[in-house]
C-alpha cells in the first residue's frame, strides 16, 4: 500500500480522500481550510503545508478549484515543489485531478518533469454524487507506464478510468466534456421551451425524442430537472462557467473558434446575474425563458 | 383493409408506401414525377391527381418536400380538398407525414376539419434508412381517437409511433428533435476540434466521453463520422437547414428565441456556400474547421 499525499478537502476531494484510506492507503492530508475530522478518524494525517505532504508521500493528488490554485500549491512557497527538492527525489507522483487550463497543465508538467518526478492530469466528472459513490468518470494524461502505476489507486475513487494520452490529454477530454455537456443542455432547453410556448407538452416531446437521435443522457436528467422546475445542483452554474472560462481562453490561444460555446458562456453568466451561481447547469432555460417571456410549464392532464 | 392514398413517393414515400402494400393494403398513389413501376409491379394502382386519390382513398397520406408542397396538395386546383368536397363525405382521414411548419399544420388541420374529416401530422425521424427498414420514428398530432384508429397503419412504416397531443404536437416534436440534434451535432465539433487542434486523440477522447454525461447518439454516430471524414448521408445538410429554417421562422412567430439553433443554421449556409448541400450535416464541423484553420485529425498509432 502506498504513502498517499492529498491535498484540497473540498466537496469533491474529502470523499475521494476517504476511499483511499479504505482501501487501504495511508493519507498524508492538507486543506487550506482545515483537513475534516472525520478523515482524521478514519486513519488519515494531518499535515500543514502542501510542501510537507510532499516530501513524506509517494503519490501526491491535488484536487482544487481552479489552475491558479493548482499553480500556488505546486510552485508557490512551502508548495509540493519544495518538499519535492527538498530531498533525493525518488520518482514522486504528482497526480492533478482538478479541473484546469490544458495549455497550463503542459507547462506544470514540463517543470515537474524537469525535477525527475512523474506528472498525471486526471480531472473527473460525475460530481460530489460520484465523488461520493466513488463513481466518477477520471480523464488521464501521463505516459503509458506512470498511467499503469496509478491505475490502481484511481480505481478506488471512479468507475471508468480512461488513458486519454500524454500530459494535458486528460484536460484537454475535460474541456471537451464540458463543451458537450454544456452546449446540450442549452440545446434542449431551446427545444423544450419551444415546444412548450407552442402549446405541446414538453414531458410527450421529450419520451418522444428519448427514442431517436436527439437521445442523450443530458435530454434524459437536464431536460427532466427543466420540465420538473428542479434547479438545485447537480452541478452548479458557477463551476461550469469556470469550465467554459478555461475551454474559451485555451481555444482563443490554440486559434479555434466555439461559437455556441461562447453564447453558453454568456447564458451562464446571465444566470449569475440573476443570483444562479449556486442553481444547477440546467437552469440555463431560465435565461431562454426570460427571452421568451414563458416558462416552460406542466401540461394539464 | 384499407384504401390508402399516398401521395409523394419520393426517396422517403416510394419504400414507406411499399410497406402498406406489403402489409396487405390498396395503395392509390400519385407522384409528381410519376409512380414508381416498382410499386406498380407490386399492386399500387396509379391516379394522376391528388383529387382522384382523395376520391377514392380512406386514409390520404402525404409525405412532400416543404409546408407549400403540402398546402398545394391539399388546396389547389386538383388537390385533396376538391376530392374530399366531391363525394358525401365519409370522415375520411388526412395524414401528413411531411416535415412541415407547425403553425401552418394547425391551420391546414382546420380547414381540412370544417369539412368533416380528420387531419394527423405524423413527421417521422430516421431518414432514407428508417424508411426502407420500416424503423422510422413517427411523432403524431392527432385526437385519441384518430390516433388509435391510425395506429396499425403507421406501426407498418415505424418502429416507434408516439402520440405527442393534438393537431401541431407531431410537428413540434419534429422541429424540438431537429433543434436538438443539430446543436449536439454542433457541440460534438466544435469539442473534437478543440481536442484535436489541442494534440489530443479525437477517438481517444470521444470514447472516454461516451462514458459520462456527454453521450449521446450523435457523439457514437456523427462524432465518429468527423474523425474518420466520412461525409456522405446520412442526413442532408440541405434538408436540416430547411428544418431550422422552419423551427426559427415558428420560434419567431411564438416569439422565442433560439440563438445557438440561428447559428447552426448559419454554419450550414456556409456549408450550402461550399457546395455541400448533399454532404452529410455532421460536416457542420468542416466549416469550424476553416475559421480554425485546422482539421480533425487522425492521431497517430
Amino acid at each position: 500500500m502506498a504513502n498517499i499525499g492529498f491535498i484540497g478537502l473540498g466537496i469533491m476531494g474529502k470523499p475521494m480522500a476517504g476511499h483511499l484510506i479504505k482501501g487501504g492507503h495511508r493519507l498524508f492530508l492538507h486543506s487550506r481550510s482545515g483537513v475534516p475530522k472525520d478523515l482524521l478518524a478514519l486513519g488519515g494525517e494531518d499535515f500543514s503545508s502542501p510542501r510537507l505532504v510532499a516530501q513524506h508521500a509517494d503519490v501526491i493528488i491535488t484536487m482544487l478549484p481552479d489552475t491558479p490554485d493548482v499553480e500556488k500549491v505546486l510552485f508557490a512557497e512551502n508548495g509540493i515543489v519544495e518538499g519535492l527538492q527538498s530531498q533525493a527525489s525518488s520518482a514522486k507522483i504528482i497526480i492533478d485531478m482538478s479541473s484546469i487550463s490544458p495549455l497550463k497543465t503542459r507547462q506544470f508538467a514540463e517543470r515537474i518533469v524537469q525535477l525527475g518526478c512523474d506528472y498525471v492530469d486526471a480531472p473527473v466528472s460525475g460530481g460530489d454524487v460520484g465523488a461520493q459513490n466513488a463513481t466518477l468518470t477520471i480523464m488521464v494524461g501521463a505516459s503509458s507506464a506512470v498511467f499503469e502505476r496509478i491505475k490502481p489507486i484511481l480505481g478506488l475513487m471512479g468507475k471508468t478510468v480512461t488513458h486519454v494520452g500524454e500530459n494535458g490529454a486528460g484536460q484537454i477530454c475535460k474541456v471537451a466534456n464540458q463543451i458537450i455537456v454544456s452546449s446540450t443542455i442549452e440545446a434542449v432547453a431551446e427545444a423544450l421551451l419551444f415546444a412548450s410556448k407552442a402549446g405541446a407538452d414538453p414531458e410527450k416531446v421529450r419520451q418522444a425524442l428519448l427514442g431517436g437521435f436527439a437521445a442523450s443522457r443530458v435530454l434524459e436528467v437536464h431536460g427532466e430537472r427543466m420540465i420538473q422546475r428542479r434547479f438545485e445542483p447537480g452541478f452548479r452554474i458557477e463551476l461550469h462557467q469556470k469550465d467554459l472560462d478555461i475551454a474559451l481562453e485555451s481555444a482563443s490561444a490554440l486559434g479555434v473558434s466555439l461559437p455556441n460555446t461562447a453564447t453558453v458562456r454568456e447564458l451562464f453568466s446571465a444566470c449569475l446575474a440573476h443570483g444562479g451561481a449556486k442553481w444547477d447547469n440546467s437552469a440555463i432555460v431560465k435565461m431562454l425563458e426570460k427571452l421568451a417571456n414563458h416558462e416552460i410549464q406542466k401540461y394539464p392532464e
